[in-house]
């Protein structure tokens, strides 16, 4: 996942005066929309499909995210399942070359998924800081 | 999990006119904090303590999750280190038996943490519904 997207969705304790070496607490949002028993959509999907707008293929996705063709595959052949439209337009093919081509479906998914991660911390910002403050420093 | 708390914090698809049997989309936010390497709060964690209010006991919260004594007694270790104050005062002790009480500060990670939930949902739920609307049908 870009450390620019776990940035805006996360809320850090306040970095003054912290004893270098201790770890400082991050809150983290992690949204899934489940039909039943199946994770339709959740994080490890949506950090594929960005995988593949930046490297520009399955395959280079996959070894980027440290996961199997086959894998990644199964999860978009499960994700353009479970949409109206498909969020890449190679998945069905099975291609392992180049030119997996994310659809605007698909970077509509991209955009809300992120959005919402960070419209959450930050509708939560006073009650995370709360919660960090109970943590031990 | 109390079934109200996943209700608060979750947005579902529109009910009318949908055929049975086919599953609605659900969205939902897990939230945790970490700390380094490690979960200090996670929905596991406030889980557990909210079956001890419930059950009065570790014994029987971790009967009621299906989770053994060894490791609800494991979770609350973790948690109590990684908090100032400590939010189950016979977790430190590790009696089997009764008396196993939710402090101050367990009651206050409890409502924190699910307000930051239903905060989530609440302030995302446009989002989410436009989200839940890619979903085949």
């Amino acid at each position: 996942m870009p450390s620019k997207t776990t940035t805006s969705a996360s809320v850090s304790g306040a970095t003054s005066s912290r004893a270098r070496g201790v770890p400082k607490p991050v809150a983290k949002f992690r949204m899934r929309i489940t039909a039943g028993d199946v994770i339709a959509i959740g994080p490890g999907k949506i950090a594929l499909l960005e995988a593949i707008v930046e490297t520009g293929s399955i395959t280079a996705a996959a070894k980027s995210l440290d996961m199997s063709y086959r894998r990644a595959w199964l999860l978009l052949d499960e994700l353009n399942r479970a949409l109206r439209k498909p969020a890449v337009d190679s998945a069905k093919g099975g291609q392992h070359g180049g030119g997996s081509a994310i659809t605007d479906t698909g970077r509509q998914l991209i955009d809300l998924y992120r959005r919402v991660e960070s419209t959450a911390a930050r509708a939560c910002q006073a009650d995370l800081r709360r919660l960090i403050g109970l943590i031990a420093r």
